[in-house]
């Protein structure tokens, strides 16, 4: 099994309504264990243009997985299509079955014909479990091909196809030059700056390459090595990432998909300490990421977004004067804001943002005019002043990243 | 000319290092005018894979366009490997060449071979100009079949492909049938019983064509028509329109790219009411998705994100009997931090959200068990339970989704 062809089958994609996500994610996913995949084919709802597809990917590639049309509804019909061309019967999976009547039956409601028939997988294949949704997927192998088939939507396809598909995968391979990359996390420095003082390691490295990235405010570089033994790859893994953070180590907080957020809950973890805050410009982006870090109740108390000026006085204890005299957009409210946050919820470390996230300026402030405090239990509160790029969007998400990075580098301070 | 194809060449796509945006864009831009794509490809960089996908289309498709593959360096092949194929030379457009020229003249670098290179563009094809980078495009009509040739480069594609590229389409065909489309949204009603409820208007319409999509709990109907008079396709939509809303009316909450939390917002501000909002299990998503709209000022003060049990009794006021007694995953609770909310920030809507987001359960309730309070000034404040599905993720998705509908509710029935 080496070459891999990837049909995504959908109407909207060929409309235009949305981006083949899909393809990506597995495109990548194959290149880490050593998969090549030499095409990508997108074809609408329609049953012979998708075996004309089909046909077509077996003159060239040996593993074709499909994305999309396992639903319920009269246009899902990529297991029937393929069903039928590869003549194998469709049959219920048991444990599939179950598990849709089971969603029906918590919801009080009944299931209908169309919902029955998800739980249909190929005769001889492998059942591969939803553990997000209703379709499950199947692998089939079949004349030397290998099959599988996956749900459209990402939620469901994402852990379906890294939980399952990707062993079943692994088993039928061995002894393949696999990819690992790395990936590290900077904050606190720009790219160009970063690609200075890596420049002679990019330019002479070939195994593993050394590949800076720069996204909202902060910068990755990805190690990627090729070698067949697990121990080799992580070896020169290991040495090429010792050469870089020699340099710019100051600036790592974490690896791979982690945020610093994550970094920095991490940390109060380990100290057992507690965190409270309080949003202006943010309205509650940094206590929505926080709480999608399961188990954060732990060091996470809550917080106030003090959208409204009167919310800062009456609810967070700001005081009138420090907003008459220096505005709300003001390192003065901030500190008040993050000191009272910290009391109010009896916690370790308050933070605060408060700034004019845009289009429109706030008390004659440009956009990305961005104030945080940062107040710890029997320290002098500090307040930062950052100037920040991008739209409203990406004004809020690099204020929730600095917020975060200053907590870090405080908590890097306590023993 | 009626059937598209669109060819992506890139190495990097396949290894999923970047997504294939490109197709979405043409095919978006292609359904506006009436031509149908039946497929989209994904080819590397490789000129004899590059040959069979081009053979492969031009059994299928008699627009095919390529994205990709114009630059200067040895792995840019499209413009050969085709110009091979169609037996047609190469020569030099003088445009772009001097444009190309000027472009380093101007940074006082000299011109390299390979970057002269790029102004090279099929005999007899029609040069389209890049007007954000230096690789120029071009079209082709050749055996009944017309080639267009694309960089690769989102900046560089996209004006070029509206500018130049869509015009010379155009030309070829008259009395062109345009395609429009609309989305209808719903929410409080499951994917499949919206299907039965419009079953025999979605199989016996084909213009327009009526197409129901379910994401995250909410459902959207999109209805495509197809005519060459602007006004006869508004008068299809219409008609289609009003023949779903009978049925299912009473689930619409808005139209095309809008967000139920959006047109909560847009209500509340015609009626001149404000909103403030507790959030546990959703931690400020809520609130996030209310402040990332510009102008929310006018209708949001702000909120209370109480995830730790002592912050909804020390700040929300939730009495200390209530959550001894029902639990924080309760009704009760839910109403209290409603209407406590309310109160403190002095609004007129009291929005809350409790529950168990997962993925452990919580006081013995199971993930997705979610209680949301409602609370109207100078009336009765109410609870209400639901299940939500999903992992975590969704489950806060969700609840954010039927707060904003439930508040909208409300709404729609104050004069």
């Amino acid at each position: 099994m080496k070459n891999g062809e990837i049909i995504a089958v959908g109407s909207e994609i060929l409309l235009g309504q949305i981006t083949n996500t899909n393809a990506k994610f597995i495109s990548e996913h194959l290149a880490k264990i050593g998969i090549n995949v030499y095409y990508h084919t997108v074809v609408g709802d329609n049953p012979n243009r998708l075996l004309n597809a089909v046909k077509v990917a077996e003159t060239r590639a040996d593993l074709i997985i499909f994305t999309g049309g396992l639903g319920p509804t009269k246009d899902d019909l990529t297991k029937e299509t393929l069903a039928n061309h590869l003549g194998v019967n469709l049959e219920y999976d048991e444990k599939a079955l179950r598990s849709i009547e089971n969603f029906f039956a918590k919801r009080n409601q009944p299931m209908t014909e169309n919902n029955k028939k998800q739980a249909l997988i190929f005769s001889g294949s492998q059942c591969l479990p939803n553990d997000t949704g209703m379709a499950p997927g199947m692998f089939l192998t079949k004349n030397n091909r290998t099959y599988i088939l996956l749900p459209g939507p990402p939620s469901e396809m994402q852990p379906m196809f890294t939980t399952y598909a990707i062993p079943e995968i692994l088993k039928g391979i061995e002894n393949v030059e696999q990819i690992e990359s790395r990936v590290l996390r900077f904050y606190g420095i720009g790219e160009s700056k970063l690609e200075v003082e890596l420049e002679d390691l990019i330019d002479t490295q070939t195994n593993p390459t050394i590949a800076p990235l720069a996204v909202d405010g902060e910068v990755t570089v990805r190690i990627t090595a090729k070698h067949a033994l697990d121990d080799e790859r992580k070896h020169l893994l290991d040495e090429t990432e010792e050469k870089i953070l020699v340099r710019v180590g100051k600036y790592l907080y974490g690896y791979n998909e982690t945020t610093i957020v994550n970094e920095m809950g991490k940390l109060l973890q380990q100290k057992n300490l507690t965190l409270a805050v309080a949003e202006s410009l943010t309205g509650g982006l940094f206590q929505e990421e926080v709480t999608s870090i399961a188990g954060c109740s732990k060091w996470f108390k809550g917080g106030i977004v003090s959208y409204a000026p009167e919310v800062k006085i009456n609810n967070l204890g700001v005081k009138k004067e420090t907003i008459e005299n220096h505005g709300v957009v003001s390192e003065e409210c901030a500190k008040e804001m993050a000191e009272n946050v910290r009391k109010l919820m009896d916690t370790d470390f308050g933070l605060s943002f408060t700034g004019v996230a845009g289009p429109g300026s706030l008390e004659g402030k440009e956009p990305g005019t961005v104030y945080i405090g940062v107040s710890v239990k029997n320290k002098p509160t500090k307040g930062y002043y950052v100037n920040l790029f991008g739209n409203r969007e990406s004004v809020r998400v690099r204020s929730v990243k600095h917020g975060a990075w200053l907590v870090y580098n405080a908590l890097r301070e306590i023993d």
